[in-house]
């Protein structure tokens, strides 16, 4: 992998990365900060997955997230939301399909499934490079995310037992088989086969009995996406028909947007650090 | 003035307005961030003042200040940094010249007299309508900024002897009149004569023996405009001449960016928030 930028920011270092994917069978970016601890040790990783439309770029501008990755010695691995470049489809009208949209499955269906292999590149492909040429602690990582990938983060935890320590998300899409988000993403990627939708999406995998990390979710009542997209209540019914364990948090007041996600971002990292310390 | 946006956020409200400007004869937009205590007390403010290209959306998006306004229970206030508007001059294919680069100055010379009264607008006008318009404790204010922002605060500090509490700058244009940025725009704003600029510039101000206030003053050693466009070392020198107080403080490592600011906003907002309880 190849450093394309580092950013002095709270005593760390903001870096960007470009790599040649075999899982996406592209070119992608990403960014990492490193707190001031890592020049020094190795520390335990969060990984960020991004919403609709998102690069690696926004949740480094506008969380506010490095501060508190500074001062509780975790990295933050912020990966971009699709496959890119002029090779990978995509649908240049929609803003919720193709690039910055990937959703984080492994595409089934042409002509998605050359590139759109978000999954593996999350959960398999982006660890291996992380731990193998970064100052982390091998296999000690947690999960978060926002909006689709907030879903992301859920199901990333939900199917690959044991391999994230704690997981947690910002107004995540929890049922995106029944929302028009998941609908079209689901479609195009997976195919009319609603039943081969269920293995990424965190209601069916849960109602199916998948995953038994504890969940940590804030949704915004003010949020404007929160009727038509999101439906945390379908999430929440099959966590408490199952017994998993979900803090389902609905701040009032809130919406969508990254000032949400600024809001409680020091919480959240405050609950992974926790974690990836015991 | 008239309220065009509200996100709640660290349990305050981060609000933007709009409104007839009478000193630059145009609409302005600023934003306000009020913090949780204004809900039931009137507040300090601190005026942020943001450097070229900036609207008020930058600031309010990047330096992740809400944060420590809303634990300080200080008030931000946060203007554009020009007039705007088609009938407003500018100079389309110049970053550094017209909309975006106000320089916080009194144009005299046409055709940007008829708009660019920056420097009425940030001490006069707005302040004004702020303390009317919003629960905010009159005449309690203190100001800072970024790069041209950053020399915008210290002249508006210097000049408006006891309308300040105290002042702060990022990177700031120190010595507008020796550098390429400032040249441009003192001379298209105010005119060929070079006596006319000294009442803009921090380093001419301190050395005529204008201001008493004292100033804190971060720079990054990594920013790439330190050594062509920023010269703290001339304003400096000035204020040690005459015994003006100055915190100098040359950041190792740091840019130019929001990511510099991010880092030190918590400090200088606390500075400012000492100075507003005293």
């Amino acid at each position: 992998m190849k450093q394309i930028e580092s950013i002095k920011e709270f005593g760390g270092w903001l870096n960007r990365f470009e790599h040649e994917s075999t899982s996406c069978n592209c070119t992608m970016t990403f960014s990492v900060y490193l707190p001031p601890k890592a020049a020094t040790e190795k520390v335990p990783v969060v990984y960020w997955l991004s919403g609709l439309t998102c690069t690696d770029e926004n949740v480094r501008t506008k969380a506010g997230a490095q501060r508190y990755a500074s001062e509780l010695g975790i990295a933050l691995v912020m990966p971009d939301t699709s496959p890119r470049g002029d090779a990978v489809a995509d649908k240049p009208d929609r803003y919720d399909l193709g690039k910055g949209a990937g959703f984080y499955v492994n595409a089934t269906q042409l002509p998605w499934a050359a590139h759109y292999q978000m999954y593996d590149y999350i959960t398999r492909e982006l660890p291996v490079l992380i731990e193998a040429e970064l100052p982390v602690i091998p296999g000690l990582k947690s999960i978060t995310g926002h909006s689709m990938g907030g879903h992301g983060a859920l199901i990333c935890a939900l199917k690959e037992e044991g391999a994230y320590r704690s997981v947690s998300a910002f107004a995540p899409i929890c049922h995106p088989s029944v929302c028009g988000w998941g609908e079209g993403c689901f479609t195009a990627y997976l195919g009319e086969d609603r039943e081969a939708w269920k293995s990424y999406d965190a209601t069916e995998l849960v109602k199916s009995g998948v995953g038994t990390l504890p969940m940590l979710i804030d949704h915004g009542t003010a949020d404007e996406f929160l009727a038509d997209q999101l439906y945390p209540k379908d999430l929440q019914a099959v966590c408490e028909a199952r017994g998993l364990p979900l803090t389902l948090r609905m701040q009032e007041g809130y919406d969508h947007s990254y000032h949400f996600i600024a809001t409680f971002i020091g919480e959240h990292l405050a609950y992974h650090a926790k974690a990836l310390s015991e």
